[in-house]
């Protein structure tokens, strides 16, 4: 038989992330590797009375197809927990918030679109977009987010050679951003907003972990200070539990029709039963509760991590300190490489994601994505040994650094 | 802000199904519009015993992130329930079957790829093929399935005019059509397999509906054929229940790795607790005995519509008589258009979809579907007499007729 697959279904890669993960599925092994929430987190109890009551009192609607915008009484919910005005018309629930960027994807990038991203980025976004064949431009950013003279400069750039060259929209994660867990300051999401407002140019803002914070909340979102220039993108995974497999998206009201067209093309609605159970375990501001304890176990995980690293860590390793989410980011000395490091890390009993899986081009091989919350703090503190054990013993010889150093150009 | 369009969006439109549910969400109205399964079928208690007993056991596991392929004891019970040698690794559990049509038009069509459909076809499929803009082209089809010699003509055609221009593939629903409910005769289904074998031809068989039918099983599936060349997908949705969104697909191993891909980045997996609810519940053969009830209501209903269009039906209307799903097919007399009658018909509290909106092109405007598992018998009766009383009103008289037929070019 004569299969012959679409030009895009050759772009498509498997996830790195998740080839390193089978590498790293050794039983006994410490992972800062994977993106999965502690499962301590999750309410299974409030789940286990919202299902019993949703199948007793509103079975046979939540178990029947149902209306692709999503549950009325969720997408109000959702509304009404945004810190800017939002009409319960423009948000569409989505089977996760990675169907959100497939969304958009479909009904912003044409092939050979330009897009820009940060450096680096959420890998599942670019997964996302890749099948619609853009030309991903990366922004260069520093710990305060996206530089937005780099932004400026890469869209006009663009736009000058023609109409169909404008950047479709940047797509940023300010908040405790998967992969460095930096958060964008107030200062440069002002600048970002009017420089983005100056172009014209249409923002995706990511948010799955803007509700993980650790001692203060982040600056107000993008979206709130340009609405009709922003799509707003938000999950259910990190604040409930992902397996339900819920997020959001809300659109500026002129472009909601068309994502509406592709979410009902893409899988008809998301499961209204999981809907109606989110709907009836968040209402009377269960979130209000249960989010804090989340928080509170993140942070004694976060601080965890960066004693342990302050410990153990040779000379030449640095790390940021998050302010809130899941990830932590660190950086190898000068002439190693964390994919090299990795098999050594495993055979240790210890797993990361080298940072390189991250980037859209110009990858830094030196850095790696470390996640503190699936790991309790014993495994971290004796991960983190085993880490800095596997770097010590990695690092080149004083005299082979100083010979590598002279011998680059 | 400068939002673009990509190109694809402006092929996508709002379904015209949908539209017409709008139109007749009156409040006491009897629809034989939707393709909504009858909830009486859906089994609350056991999915309330499955719900419990899941979170109580496995609730951590089932409220994480898990494989995008699926949760392994369902894939293993699909792959069980086939009958043809299938691998569960050849089992993708998607978010609805819906997503199994999203997914294999990421990785199968390029713009412009002809692809095959029936006359008419299910709308659905349509929906999820045009963002990725296919040339769809229908294959003449009679009360039997496709018409193999027509078939063989447009592939052939097509292949003609150059390597680009082959046909990407057929897809069909065999087994009580969607709209038409239809079944493919095992003379055409041995023809169908034998010509698309010899043409190179791959199939995408959709059967959703297969296991309702009503006095005996319908035929083997083109995929226990020649499995290497078909794709076959398939729902929970009509045997348990819509709204938990999950049904699967079967691939050709050379096809799985890139479906699989597609299915990461649309939304990394299918909700795990729904998968592990739906497992719960089919373990010990929960369908052996919870379908023949599925298969004893909707024949009854089925018979209720028959007899109930022969009681009333005006001369020259005409009906099919399905062996098994959830619709029926009618046609109108001459002169007469369903999408003029529809109005009509829901002053007097009645509702269909015109059939035109399942052509891809060259519409038959006489044709209607009415789904006969949505109403209750009583409803059926007072539906199709309405119905009826809608068409005599709104029928030409006879002398229009002639004037019209003879001033017809």
């Amino acid at each position: 038989m004569q299969w012959t697959l679409a030009a895009r279904a050759e772009k498509m890669n498997p996830s790195v992330i998740r080839e390193i993960l089978k590498v790293t599925e050794k039983p006994g092994i410490i992972s800062f590797a994977g993106g999965l929430p502690s499962p301590k987190t999750f309410p299974i109890s409030a789940f286990a009375d919202a299902c019993a009551k949703v199948l007793r009192e509103d079975g046979q609607a939540a178990l029947q197809y149902a209306a692709s915008e999503g549950y009325g009484p969720l997408r109000e919910m959702v509304a009404a927990s945004l810190p800017w005005q939002v009409d319960p018309a423009q948000v569409l629930i989505t089977t996760g918030s990675q169907q959100g960027l497939d969304l958009l994807a479909k009904i912003l990038i044409d092939k050979g679109s330009p897009i820009l991203v940060e450096t680096p980025t959420y890998l599942g976004a670019l997964q996302a977009f890749t099948p619609m064949e853009p030309q991903v431009i990366s922004v260069a950013s520093d710990d305060d987010g996206i530089d937005v003279m780099d932004l400026a400069m890469k869209a006009t750039l663009r736009q000058a050679q023609g109409e169909r060259k404008t950047a479709r929209f940047l797509y940023v994660l300010p908040n405790f951003q998967n992969p460095t867990g930096r958060t964008m300051s107030e200062a440069r999401r002002a600048a970002l907003s009017a420089k983005t407002a100056e172009l014209g140019l249409p923002i995706i803002e990511d948010n799955p972990y803007g509700d993980l914070w650790f001692d203060a909340p982040p600056p107000l979102p993008l979206s709130a200070r340009n609405p009709d220039g922003c799509l707003y993108l938000g999950s259910f995974s990190k604040v409930l539990a992902p397996g339900l497999r819920l997020g959001f998206l809300v659109a500026p009201k002129a472009l909601y029709p068309k994502l509406l067209q592709a979410k009902q093309a893409a899988d008809l609605h998301s499961p209204g039963f999981n809907q109606r159970m989110i709907a009836e375990v968040m209402k009377d501001g269960f979130l209000d509760r249960h989010v804090p304890t989340i928080r509170a176990l993140y942070k004694s995980q976060r601080d965890a991590m960066l004693a342990a690293l302050k410990r153990e860590m040779p000379e030449g390793v640095s790390w940021n300190t998050p302010d809130g989410g899941m990830f932590l980011w660190a950086r190898l000395p000068a002439g190693m490489r964390a994919v090299e490091l990795l098999p050594k890390a495993v055979e240790k009993n210890v797993a990361f994601v080298p940072g390189a899986a991250f980037y859209a081009d110009n990858a830094d091989p030196r850095t790696l994505r470390l996640s503190f919350v699936t790991a309790s703090v014993d495994q971290i503190n004796t991960g983190v040994a085993a880490l800095a054990a596997a770097i010590r013993e990695s690092q080149p010889a004083a005299g082979v650094r100083i010979a590598e150093t002279a011998g680059a150009k």
